[in-house]
């Protein structure tokens, strides 16, 4: 039951729409619509037929896959650089990869590529790269964003290495695993000079619903899970997300968390004490406290004496009113993956979070903080994994990934 | 470069279309549309729009699964029956996964479903069940199909226990990840009191050209892998696949082989001699003896003195001219697997290949053997997982998967 009407959710979600104003691509079938990477103000109709498939340019002021459309599948690697990597071969590589990423996303073989055939046009593929605080220093990038540092570890954290830090990002987001991991792939080779794979993670979501329009997704929960995100394109968005000054104006931070979930204990509540947890209805994603997903809590409400939205309420704990307005881009992915006991496997479950906002310190630490406290949700997850990236700020046709800071 | 026109790769696949002539579905939101599970024999016109997904019914002579269209999304697990399960008990799992299974694949939770809101109609989601030798024995199932068993090792395998064998399992396809995870959740979920989850296999598939129409797809080599299938709703494709008589008759032998790709090595090869290991061209998947990727090898062709196709390129070994005429239909899907090491992090990409066929030992076997006794595709290939499945009949609506067996 999703009693949301989609026109409403579309214009809430205000994604990069399947039907956009681009042109069509050139080098395709004819089929793919080719959007900027940052057209988010203009959602189309809901009535438009859904598209088979994007090719979405990677130039403008932003990098692509921040502000575009969720998709189904995401990888994200990390990569350390080795030492003898300075300003100069940094440059190098990201001249490299800006070849890549323009080639990859337009659906055609990154240069050199052996298998140039795994690539296709339209399928909403997005390559964006980020640096850690290991690349941001004197000899490197240069300072950071403001605010941006590692993030401190939490009390509630139970943080492995395997999952942790980085000195480089890449995240690469589409509609199906082999063209994304093709991409990754390309990516990961053409760094081998420079840095060595840290880690790797996979995720996926489902982005439409089943007449295929946009929708928020579910987490492995059931929870409806981006609801109250800042629209793209919108003024609300922009302060949140970009970096506004500066050589890391048109960047962002991104806080990337691996967030192990226990289905099987939560499984074990009630429909009452699982939505008392959230804050919202699983149903649809709507406040306890009534209305639509769109609707934004009304942390005051309450029956029979008590509070509608509990006080360590998930959304409530990470509402903006309670965290000195302070707000992020969510935009998380799920993930399982196989883990050997003594008795045979199991599968464990989870989500890679991914918030993005200007101000890791300002934005993403204290409301972390917040949740670190008192979310009811901590019972059931475990922080597994946790970096800081900083995103890159776009770059245009003929310039390069990374020129404002290296060039 | 495609070359082939649509029309005709469309009719050479002749999968389950995207806008057949099933009714539309009463619960969801009007946009998919059901299809039965067999449905293969009727392709729509090329100029069809693509649909966003489609609710396949799982009702049938077959489970639906087989010859159903490739999804972007596909994971496999394998269960090992408890000590005490016996006919009885088994019977009782069946009849729960039968529900699981029309309530899943319908987009409804499956019953008792903690997270129901997981399941999504138009996914194309299909569940198929299988059982392993050791299901196929008497108290249990009684004997497999004929030729049933399990398969014998190769020369060349470097089978892990972790990958290999299994008395159930259970295929999930889908288009996203997340609804994909949920119904194999709820599957094992409702396993536990009769079986254990021995392995689990993710991968996945490119099933649409940019244009959102069926294509053939490609593994991580870069190939097109799976021209000369026979074609779904054909006779060809019922007597390859289909087991005619008896109490299996209906159902299907399944090989699942887990197949590591070196692809390091595989990317130093020229495009030369990656073509003349395959015996098709990379670009179209056309044969090296030319014509487009629906038309067959001309195995006895030659130029300046040598065979176009070399004696051990791989689609010499494994056509059926050369092997008595037997053939299997193949659906494999791609996987990648991040593996640690004492340097960091590798990734691993391979290929779970899946090979269908009515009779295992006849069929399967010795094209498998003669694969490994000559194919040069094995210098970059390695097999390190193998598991042998028959395919339950199929079940009509009011009955339950295994009734013909367990009833």
């Amino acid at each position: 039951m999703t009693g949301t009407p989609h026109v409403s959710r579309r214009r809430l979600l205000g994604y990069v729409g399947t039907t956009g104003a681009g042109a069509v691509a050139g080098a395709g079938l004819g089929a793919g619509v080719v959007l900027a990477a940052d057209a988010g103000n203009d959602p189309p109709a809901a009535s438009a037929p859904p598209a088979p498939g994007r090719t979405i340019e990677p130039w403008g002021a932003h990098q692509a896959g921040v502000a575009t459309a969720p998709t189904e599948v995401t990888e994200l690697v990390a990569l350390d650089l080795l030492p003898d990597v300075d300003r100069e071969s940094l440059g190098r590589l990201m001249r490299l990869w800006t070849g890549d990423v323009e080639a990859l996303t337009a659906g055609r073989g990154a240069p050199g590529d052996p298998a140039p055939w795994l690539s296709q046009p339209a399928a909403d593929l997005t390559i964006t790269v980020g640096a850690g605080p290991g690349a941001c220093r004197p000899g490197l990038l240069g300072p950071g964003p403001t605010g941006f540092a590692a993030i401190p570890v939490m009390r509630r954290d139970r943080l492995q290495d395997r999952w942790s830090g980085g000195d480089l990002l890449v995240v690469v987001a589409g509609r199906d695993g082999t063209t994304v991991a093709h991409a990754v792939r390309r990516m990961v080779a053409d760094a081998r000079p420079f840095a060595r794979l840290r880690w790797r993670q996979v995720g996926s979501w489902s982005p439409t619903d089943p007449a295929g329009r946009p929708q928020t997704g579910r987490n492995h929960f059931g929870q409806v899970d981006g609801s109250g995100n800042p629209r793209p394109g919108t003024p609300l968005f922009d302060s949140t997300v970009w970096v506004r000054e500066g050589p890391w104006a048109g960047g962002s931070t991104l806080a990337v968390r691996r967030i192990r979930m226990d289905l099987d204990t939560w499984e074990e509540l009630t429909r009452d004490e699982q939505e008392r947890s959230v804050g919202r209805r699983l149903g649809d994603g709507a406040p306890l406290t009534g209305g639509m997903e769109i609707d934004d809590l009304d942390l005051a409400a309450r029956a029979q004496g008590r509070l509608v939205v509990p006080r360590d309420a998930h959304s409530r704990r990470a509402h903006p009113s309670l965290n000195g307005g302070r707000r992020m881009f969510r935009k998380g992915v799920n993930y399982t993956r196989e883990v050997e006991t003594r008795d045979g496997v199991r599968v464990e479950s989870g989500l890679v979070f991914l918030a993005y906002q200007a101000d890791l310190l300002d934005q993403f630490v204290p409301v972390q903080r917040s949740l670190d406290e008192a979310d009811r949700l901590n019972e059931w997850t475990t922080t597994v994994g946790s970096a800081a990236f900083a995103v890159l700020p776009g770059f245009e046709q003929g310039s390069w990934l990374g020129e404002q800071l290296l060039g």
